[in-house]
């Protein structure tokens, strides 16, 4: 029978905002190291101490702190008994702030922009009624197409099914990515990292875009392929990418990506922790809750899709 | 009586667009050195010259190439006989699209990033749910409000008359610009200029903002008193200014707001000509329509009020 205040271990730290938010949904906090019904876990590259805690507290469901869990999938955790629920759809919000605001800054020139010291010529592009594709169909998509109505753009979602996706003007399959690029001003990576997406924006995807398109990437480093993305914008195939994610990363110094007028380089603060505590407190409070009564958590993981 | 197909002079030049434009609207194009019913002027420095093919054409209306018309009024034009007719709202979607660049560029320190040439560390604000403050209440002002619905902003629109603002959560006179800056995390120019705006962002407007608020500038440069501006930037009274006009204009070499990080200059060219010969040319063909039908133009430029 399940109990009424079920024992939520929190771990490895027990952040204020976390205890906050279990104790908000009606749970009670406990430590990683004895027994517990659930367990939060917000240690998100900690996956040898997060297998102990599953260990000691026998958790039946686990929330983790991130959107994309590739690293817990690939250690072979999802395998193992209990829920997982990852952040998923939670941090929308800012991570499709910033992909605009990427996408404006690169269409506007604002790198040459922020390195004049000289008066400079008109020059830009403005997104109004202008295609654009989106790669994924999670929550930051929703938002960003959220975003972007007042633009007026007409949206193209590229997806593993090609479920249609409310705001989007077509949504197709994954198959039929290169033939949706040609007409896109900007192309916006928003999907999961997972074996099948590893690298789907490499040379011929590069090639099929318009000369003065952009790409940004909000969502991992290796959906694209680096080499690839330095020759396009070598020859100026592409208009230029704006980068939160990066493969490798961190860009290492001296790296070609760094200083060029055709790319924006964010350190992967799409979502800042400033950012994200609230958001992550919402997420924990209401899967307590739902936890407690035995309802469907919200963000569960896909263990077959592996996120 | 008046004809059914107006003389529309059209110059100094007569390019491409403005002549199909014309036409599209039932006007024959003409000469500016002969008579006309109308004369839609395309320089927007060469007031001497208006003058002259004002005198020329005998025209009864004018249609000038800009929403920012104090260069025409400073030079007592607007007191002769024919109805003025500007630009005005109609260059409003990409000037409002190059504030909300600007805005979300400032707070997410892209200056920062875009110099940097190593990893970072995760910084910025978000602009969800935040309170912004825009100073006009135009066609740009409605634009901006409209793309920013989707953010949740809470708006305070500061107007000479305090008339509501739809969209707006709240508006006020400029006698209340000075209360209402206080919780603002954005501050957005985007008023005409008359001598009672020039410097309507001095030293009092600026410490009584948020130590991390953005001044966005897409109006005018003399708007902003530039030495207070420079101070504040010093001081770090305010998180830093984005500005597509400055004062003076262009912005010299060597001038102190070059190459800060919490400073971003663009050199007027929030709406670029590609940008703005189609919705010009939608203006012109609208307003000869109305012109033919003897109905009310677009964009009326206010006698008295100089814009």
């Amino acid at each position: 029978m399940r109990r009424v205040t079920p024992r939520i271990a929190v771990g490895p730290l027990q952040p204020a905002y976390a205890v906050a938010a279990v104790e908000a949904g009606g749970g009670q906090v406990v430590n990683p190291d004895g027994k517990a019904d659930g367990l939060i876990w917000l240690a998100p590259r900690q996956v040898d101490a997060l297998h102990d805690a599953l260990e000691a507290t026998g958790a039946r469901w686990v929330q983790l702190p991130l959107a994309g869990v590739e690293r817990f999938h690939e250690a072979g955790l999802f395998s193992a008994g209990p829920q997982w629920t990852s952040a998923k759809g939670s941090y929308a919000e800012p991570v499709a702030e910033h992909a605009v605001m990427l996408a404006l800054a690169g269409l506007r020139v604002l790198p040459t922009r922020i390195t004049a010291t000289s008066w400079g010529k008109p020059d830009g592009i403005s997104l109004y009624d202008r295609d654009v594709v989106i790669l994924g169909a999670g929550g930051i998509t929703a938002e960003l197409l959220r975003l972007l109505a007042p633009w007026r753009v007409r949206a193209t979602v590229v997806r593993r099914r090609p479920d249609p996706v409310e705001g989007a003007a077509a949504t197709v399959g994954l198959e039929r990515l290169d033939e949706v690029l040609a007409p896109a001003q900007v192309v916006f990576l928003a999907l999961a990292l997972t074996p099948q997406t590893r690298g789907v924006i490499a040379a011929p995807q590069l090639a099929a875009m318009r000369p003065d398109a952009w790409l940004v990437n909000v969502a991992r480093g290796p959906h694209v392929d680096t080499d690839a993305l330095v020759a396009a914008l070598d020859s100026g195939a592409i208009g230029g990418a704006a980068l939160d994610v990066t493969d490798p990363e961190p860009l290492p110094d001296g790296h070609p990506l760094w200083g060029r007028a055709n790319c924006i380089i964010t350190p992967h603060t799409a979502d800042t922790q400033a950012m994200v505590e609230p958001l992550l407190a919402r997420r924990i409070s209401t899967n307590v809750r739902r936890f407690a009564a035995g309802e469907q958590l919200e963000g569960l993981v896909d263990i077959e899709a592996g996120y």
